[in-house]
């Protein structure tokens, strides 16, 4: 039987096919482009982009398989020595172009040290820029559903997780409505390759109908403004927090494609603030403290 | 006769004062404001904004007095125990509209631990988006020579820190043609509090004769859409690897303030290219080895 390494290996590059083939079937306007690329170290990957379509105004599906060397500093972060570590996973972010249609990010990963520590890591998270509620709960029941097959505990854990996660420290607000979130799931690999490649599979039906009943949303200047604004603070997230940005830059990866998670455009404005009682404030009230959506 | 921590504030206070009005009286067209705001540990500050104006995109310039506690990750990071640090500086970044006027950040600090330990640091670097081998050889050469009317030694040790310091490693290239940033002056204070005033008072003969000569230089969408897109690579500097704006976020300093830094508008494109043998990929190949200017 194939090693749990080689299975993650071929569930990652399984759903990396398939999640990109569904997204361009639901943007048939998007044009795409597929980069085939190797590490300096060891190993490699592939990445998919989508973009100028009517729906998608840029998404990326990456998967990579790498081996590097984990720095000091990174070693200390995860309680171990040097060594070298490798990595594969499935990572994906859709940044539509309707200030309606959220963005949306996804990340699945297995690690495996030269010591033989390994688990499995990853998660979902959703980031709208107008607030629907159904939208938010939706996203989360489709995730509770798929939490609650594999074990009781894991909903409340992972969504917890996740708000702690996605918090932007220096604005006091969280990057979106959350999702799951989980990492270092060592203890039983059978039992987590399953649960890991179920979030896999369940992503498009989280998100798909989302996009879907907002996209002919009617929007304006204000509405766009207001996007480009809050996109500045996933910028912000992505380039100051997060942990998979910051691994792959200092382990060298492929940087166009650890970064095709940065929005296409953005503006930051000084001390931009929502009007009170408007759309955009009701959006920055959900923001600033978490909710039960499922 | 008052300490250096005394003088220091108001050497800053009085930069920041009359680069605000050169600045003004340079772009009549932009509208500014003024914040004063005080921060929750101790100390405050005052920060101008200029934007929409002619000339001036948007520009920031800061003032602030902060006392804060030392995390003990900040302590370890310049090699201390946790403490209460005393900070003092004036720090500027200015974004013009035009593609053909770069963009230049200037910051000068005065830091005080508790332990008694104390010292002045700062620098200045610019940023073009096209290449004019007199602006980078002008603005250098006024900062050789403040420097060595200070110490024969300082510009060549400075020039060499700014190159590494505004290094962006994950794109293999300088931020820009760079300038001088030097810290940790702690020996002689007499000396560094004129040298670092100096500094602040060449700032502008260094950067608005450019300004000048390139407000009129024709440019169209192509360029526009190159420094969007080299804008968002300023984006990455400032939120990965500026140790102001990692220092200013985790000791809790004003977000707007800090994060004024940041470009109005930017743009990030998957993979995008400069075109070979173009204007943009001559600016690229300055960006990719440092050269001596003065």
């Amino acid at each position: 039987m194939a090693s749990i390494k080689e299975r993650a290996l071929a569930l990652f590059e399984k759903l990396h096919l398939e999640i990109f083939e569904r997204l361009s079937a639901a943007d048939r306007s998007a044009s795409t482009r597929m980069d085939e690329w190797t590490h300096e170290q060891g190993g490699g990957g592939k990445t998919y982009i989508l973009k100028d379509g009517s729906i998608l105004e840029k998404a990326g599906v990456n998967f990579s398989a790498v081996t590097s060397r984990l720095s000091e500093t990174l070693a200390t972060r995860i309680n171990t020595q040097p060594q070298n570590i490798f990595a594969t996973g499935t990572s994906l972010v859709i940044h539509p172009f309707s200030p309606m249609i959220p963005t949306v990010h996804m990340n699945l990963r297995y690690l495996e040290l030269e010591n033989g520590d390994a688990w499995f890591g990853g998660g979902m998270d959703m980031t709208p820029w107008y607030f629907f509620d159904e939208d938010a709960r939706h996203f989360h029941r489709v995730l509770k559903s798929v939490c609650d097959r594999h074990e009781p505990s894991f909903y409340t854990r992972f969504k917890k997780n996740c708000d702690e996660y996605f918090y932007i420290k220096h604005r006091n607000e969280a990057r979106g409505v959350g999702g799951i979130f989980f990492d270092y799931l060592r203890e039983d690999k059978e039992h987590s390759i399953h649960f890991v490649g179920d979030v896999g599979h369940v992503f498009l039906d989280a998100y798909l109908p989302i996009a879907e009943r907002r996209k002919n949303e009617p929007w304006g200047d204000r509405e766009k403004m207001w996007q480009l604004i809050r996109r500045g603070r996933y910028a912000e997230f992505n380039l100051l927090y997060d942990r998979g940005t910051l691994f792959g830059l200092e382990t060298r990866g492929r940087t166009e494609s650890i970064l095709m998670s940065l929005p296409p455009e953005v503006k930051w404005e000084y001390d931009h603030q929502a009007e009170p009682n408007s759309r955009e404030s009701a959006l920055v009230e959900v923001l600033q403290k978490p909710r039960e959506w499922a």
